[in-house]
């Protein structure tokens, strides 16, 4: 039967085989949107607010309606007045505009947009569109923006936005700016501080930062004459922007067709209606196909990293044993909650790190609105941000307490059979397994030799994530040739889904891996998907895909018992053949198909669906980071000399592709660490471009990047598989910030780590502190 | 459990719900080929044969290539040095080029192709195109084709076609002229005729004629960057054009998509390749979108209904009691075979008519190869020739015995028991039924008054027409908002396809019907389909959708059962609520899959499959027409003063489709009868225009033209549904023929009946015999 439920040899999963997209992206010929166009299709640009806050006096479209070329002006009021459509979206809170109304809440919302048959004409229009601003005190940062007489952003009743299905995800605090607070509290934190030896204090903090992927948003959509709405968009999530639009338009989501090409990558920045309810209205209005991709500039000011203040404090014992722990993170979540409220959600169910305490209080609240762009999903989804605090409040306390840091973390650490601070019992970590396998790579506890006048340390961390629910659902199709092609919503962005979701299909039907095809989302006919984000894929989908698979199997292996006269029980299907074990009787699954239609054609459909409500096991991503650094107390610039990530992903579908998500994130974990941070002046983003917003290049990587792949089985995973898209992330920048403090003593608080802030710390603390190695002191 | 299975009340299923493609069409926003068109498009346009046969001299394409403008070029040669296609293709035999090689064998033979930017440009680089011919002797008429001496057209082996599995279909006889040689024969012929009382023997013939959907056969195709091959076009059969270019391109047939949207209308002319050949090609060459739309002229060349004589003998005793028959059809199927093999096979099953006769000799043969456009399907696939030929005869028997005309039909018709030609048990015929109900409802034996000067008569015939077999799929999908769509690859081409198939769906989930939608063909995600044609999508796709609505009905009953904490037999699904029978405990489809999956969204699917081997009986259609008809003797004009068809639908799921499916039917018919006919000079067709080829108007329309729909449920069917597209078509000739006869004595056989004819048959015959009033003489 199954080669996952036989134990036997597996032939594909487990393989390097090539990517299937690489040959087709390597020559050029992949499609992205914007190789996408329509006949008679109209291009799309926005004008956007050039204050932080203020309302909106007037917004006169009048000459720009007129430029030649210029086929549609929308505006709030022209949403407003039209008054067929739900003018508000948003996934958690129903509070962002199409296109704003009434006011503007940051520099970069969206006021108008204009349909154009060219980029001139549209561009001219923009420039006549008249507005004027009353300007309204600003506010910029989280705990200004809860602070006693901060100006509120959001003045109505905040209503549940159309991702929810109840409330009991997203709490608004009404009268304030916070609209989401998390609670969450274990035991009881004053008693655990007072018991404790120990009790730190620290507050870490994290600038905003982008995704940036290379493709920028970009949307085509288009009005068939029967009225019902499609789109090609460049989004990891086509069902939710599907129901999204649904709400806008006030259609059933069944009205709506999303198709999805190839994306040049997203991190989460391609989560949640991006572009796509502008481009819509736009081609709603304009009865004609509009393309609206976003500039640069645009993209930075359409979603960012929560910028985040963690207060967190802990009482340990002597011997290094957490008693308690209080935690506060406060994330500016912009001008509109977007995803926040869940971001600070999953970012509170983590923030007290992967250990055993039995005192919490996360008593951490928080998402504030302020006058920037709105924050969102991120790779990583709030771990980044809270791993930069309990990992190097961890390593703190280890100094203080003289106990090494390795050590401290496994007195501590979550191991199998305990429970998570939801009830759940914790199994498959690996977590230990990580960190053990970090610390050996990056040679732990052996002294490092630093060039004359340089100085060397060594750091790690660890994290543990949660795994991010939905539902997934897969079809798969055999063909009267033999070939498979596997029907899911899952987003191809680079990740590597197609290859190894056909991997999965191929294993489990017993097909050459080049028989296997992937269809690209298509709400019409892909089946549902959650969304391709959390590092869900692999585990949900690929689960999905494997029982699709079995299905089709099964009925081939039906078929072929009738044409073979065999019993099912002795058939076998290898590499494109069902054969009667054991014999050469055999039969291609094309002439099994065909024969049994009796018929030139013939398709055979397996499905396979994969949810929370199915999964007897929960399970959680394990990593671990570990960095060694040089540093220059004369400059204070720091290199790395070798960064190591160790993560567990249960078992390497393709072992290649899991070790690029690893090499991957570890560089967008440095990215964040050394250089990432969105500048600002009075809401004014003063860097939105490469040439001074500082993405990671290659002479910036260390001369080592080694990964670790371990494989601990997730019993409901396909073939033991786990997630591994985000969980090299977050361990980073609190690796190489204890690397840090090895090496020189001081410790920084603020993302980035950079040069001055370096140079600035060693002058508070009057010069670098003893040569460090690692735990060896 | 389901509606059909129950015997409940149907909702649906019975109701003529209005078109669901009605209101776009009307409002002109249905989208054909003419509206789609793709960024960088360009045009194609044929160079045909200007000679009936000969051999290619040159052909010279130098010129055509340097038109500015001009993107490709291609002739069969270019298709033979290229080397890397199979230039030959046909559904039977492997005989037609893309283009032509070496010989042309007809006029409008496609020689050349060209993609240009625009038609002028394309049209230019045609007029450059140098070709000389070196002319042969050419033949026209199937009965010289197979004379002694005749030219022969195809000189090399003939192959196996893509279409058939094997070649039990198709017998070439080689060495002549002669594509396929259909024999059947029962009992001993000759014995029978000695034995009868009368013998009587007649030649009758009916020329080449125009499907005439009033959209032309269009294509546009493209090759995508990674070398898949896709296409929209009008076929009826994209399955069967995807394995026919596979062949062609010599790649799987998945590397090639389909995608077909609304026809304007098709009759058989939309059956196998037709533009999409050489469309392709072209696209192949260019390596960008090319659309190849047909001219009127163009469509006239490309495909017909085959001229046929048809020899017939029969004995019967003198009680009218049929003894014995034999049958000679002699196809004209043009220059190449096409589907004529097939058409003859069916021509021959079906042409001794559907009667018990203890001897038959179907010595019946042929398909000949003529210096004309080939001939293919055409609604009713051999039947409107052959019951032209069988139901004048059985009128002239009548007449020679002086038998009533329905009188000698029913003392010889099959049966419900009788056993037909290749051993099928005959069931729900309803033949007896329609035979009487037409009678009826043209009064016949009652006399009616003809105008001074005139002279009226009445006619009847009956057709019986076996099931054309294949293999349905189909799946259904419930979306998480309470609507469903059905995938099939059935083409919605006027038929009312889409609607029926919706109702049968809306039936079986419980769904209303406007929450059912339709997925227009696409080789890539709607399953196979063998068909749009042999009046089988109701039957075979129908029953494939109710086993697909039945299966996602089933789940989403295990689903609710769950969630209502009830028996799933004790739970009903009606008007897209599921219930728990007798309370008020009931949830929205919507709301059933959205709980499975704890999500917004999700996706049920269901597949249901039909074809011979789940068939556990055949079945046959059976119709009959009657028809008063008016003459006028000094200038030989007929009129139909009212003409009647009955259709035994087995089920009508929409009864006003099914009546439009029947007058459509007749008009098509009285168009056959009275003004179509394709006329040809030395090859040269002289009327391949509206102008000169007459289609039935408005006023060509008989006073009265009525329906009569009977229902013998057919146990396979849908509901007891049969098929209605072809069964209409076939008696109207032959009825109307019988009815002249009935009226002025005598009787025409060839067909059109024009004044000129009957005007010449008076006077042969020395002027109009008694006044006739249907069987009452």
């Amino acid at each position: 039967m199954s080669g996952e439920g036989m134990g036997m040899a597996l032939e594909i999963v487990g393989q390097s085989v090539p990517r299937s997209d690489g040959q087709e992206k390597v020559a050029g010929q992949a499609r992205y949107m914007d190789a996408i166009d329509l006949p008679g299709m109209l291009v799309g640009r926005v004008l956007r607010s050039t204050v932080p806050h203020g309302r909106l006096r007037r917004v006169d479209a009048e000459k720009a309606r007129r430029v030649p070329g210029v086929v549609t002006v929308v505006t709030g009021e022209s949403l407003r007045r039209d008054g067929r459509l739900n003018p508000y979206y948003g996934p958690a809170l129903l509070d962002q505009p199409v296109l704003a109304i009434d006011k503007v809440l940051y520099v970069g919302d969206p006021v108008a947009a204009v349909a154009a048959v060219d980029e001139e004409s549209a561009l001219e229009a923009l420039d006549l569109i008249e507005v004027e601003y009353e300007e309204l005190p600003a506010v910029f940062e989280p705990l200004d923006a809860i602070a006693p007489g901060a100006p509120l952003l959001h003045e109505g009743e905040l209503k549940p936005g159309g991702l929810f299905v109840d409330l009991t995800d997203v709490h608004p605090v009404p009268g304030t700016n916070i609209c989401n607070h998390y609670v969450m509290k274990k035991g009881d934190g004053e008693a655990g501080f007072r018991h404790a030896d120990i009790v730190i204090e620290q507050t870490f903090s994290i600038p905003e930062t982008q995704h940036y992927p290379l493709e920028p948003h970009s949307v085509l959509a288009w009005v068939d004459p029967s009225g019902r709405i499609a789109l090609y968009a460049n989004t990891q999530q086509p069902f939710i922007v599907r129901a999204q639009l649904a709400d806008i338009f006030q259609v059933p989501p069944s009205h709506i067709r999303i198709m999805v090409p190839y994306l040049g990558g997203a991190y989460g920045a391609k989560c949640y209606p991006k572009a796509e309810p502008i481009a819509t209205v736009l081609a709603w209005f304009a009865r004609r196909p509009v393309k609206l991709t976003f500039t640069r500039e645009e993209v930075f000011l359409t979603i960012t990293k929560h910028a985040t203040v963690v207060k967190m404090k802990s009482g340990a014992m002597r011997d290094g044993t957490l008693v308690a722990r209080k935690v506060e993170c406060y994330l500016g979540t912009g001008a509109y909650a977007e995803i926040g409220p869940r971001v600070s959600k999953k970012m509170g169910t983590n923030g007290a790190g992967p250990y055993r305490i039995p005192h919490v209080q996360m008593d951490a609240y928080c998402i504030i609105y302020t006058n920037k762009p709105p924050a969102g999903a991120f790779r990583g989804y709030g771990l980044p941000q809270v791993t930069w605090a309990f990992e190097q409040q961890m390593d703190t306390l280890a100094r203080e307490l003289r106990i090494d840091p390795v050590e401290i973390r496994l007195k501590n650490l979550f191991v199998d059979g305990d429970t998570f601070w939801y009830g759940e019992r914790l199994n498959a970590l690996g977590l230990r397994e990580c960190l053990l396998k970090a610390a050996a790579a990056i040679r732990w506890g052996e002294p490092s030799q630093a060039l004359p006048g340089k100085r060397r340390g060594k750091g790690l961390a660890i994290m543990l994530k949660t795994l991010t629910h939905g539902a997934s659902i897969a079809f798969v199709k055999v063909d009267d040739d033999g070939t498979a092609k596997v029907l899911t919503s899952t987003v191809e962005m680079g990740q590597g889904s197609d290859t190894v979701l056909a991997q999965i299909a191929a294993e489990e039907l017993g097909l050459p891996v080049e028989r296997v095809s992937m269809a690209h989302p298509d709400t019409d006919f892909t089946p549902f998907d959650d969304k391709t984000s959390g590092s869900r894929s692999t585990v949900a989908m690929g689960k999905a895909v494997l029982l699709a698979a079995r299905e089709a199997r099964e009925r081939l292996l039906e078929l072929a018992a009738e044409q073979l006269e065999a019993s099912v029980h002795d058939l076998e299907v290898r590499r494109g053949q069902v054969r009667v074990r054991g014999t050469d009787r055999a039969l291609d699954v094309a002439q099994v198909v065909r024969a049994h239609f009796r018929s030139k054609g013939g398709t055979i459909m397996g499905r396979g669906e994969f949810h929370t409500k199915l999964a007897r096991e929960e399970f959680w991503f394990a990593a671990a980071g570990a960095a060694e650094v040089e540093v220059d107390p004369e400059t204070g610039e720091v290199r790395v000399l070798k960064y190591v990530g160790a993560c567990d992903v249960g078992k390497a579908i393709n072992p290649h592709l899991c070790q690029q998500q690893v090499l991957g994130g570890a560089v967008m974990g440095l990215g964040q660490t050394f250089s990432e941070e969105m500048v600002y002046d009075h809401g004014q983003l003063l860097n939105p471009s490469l040439i001074n917003y500082k993405l990671p290049a290659f002479r910036d990587l260390p001369a080592q990047l080694e990964v670790i792949l371990l494989e601990t089985p997730y019993s409901e995973g396909p073939f033991g598989a786990k997630g591994v898209g985000e969980s090299a992330v977050p361990p980073v920048a609190a690796a190489i910030g204890n690397a840090l403090v090895d090496a020189i003593g001081v410790r920084l608080y603020e993302l980035p780590i950079t040069a001055e802030k370096v140079l600035k710390a060693l002058e508070e603390a009057g010069g670098a502190g003893p040569v460090g190695a690692g735990g060896a002191r």
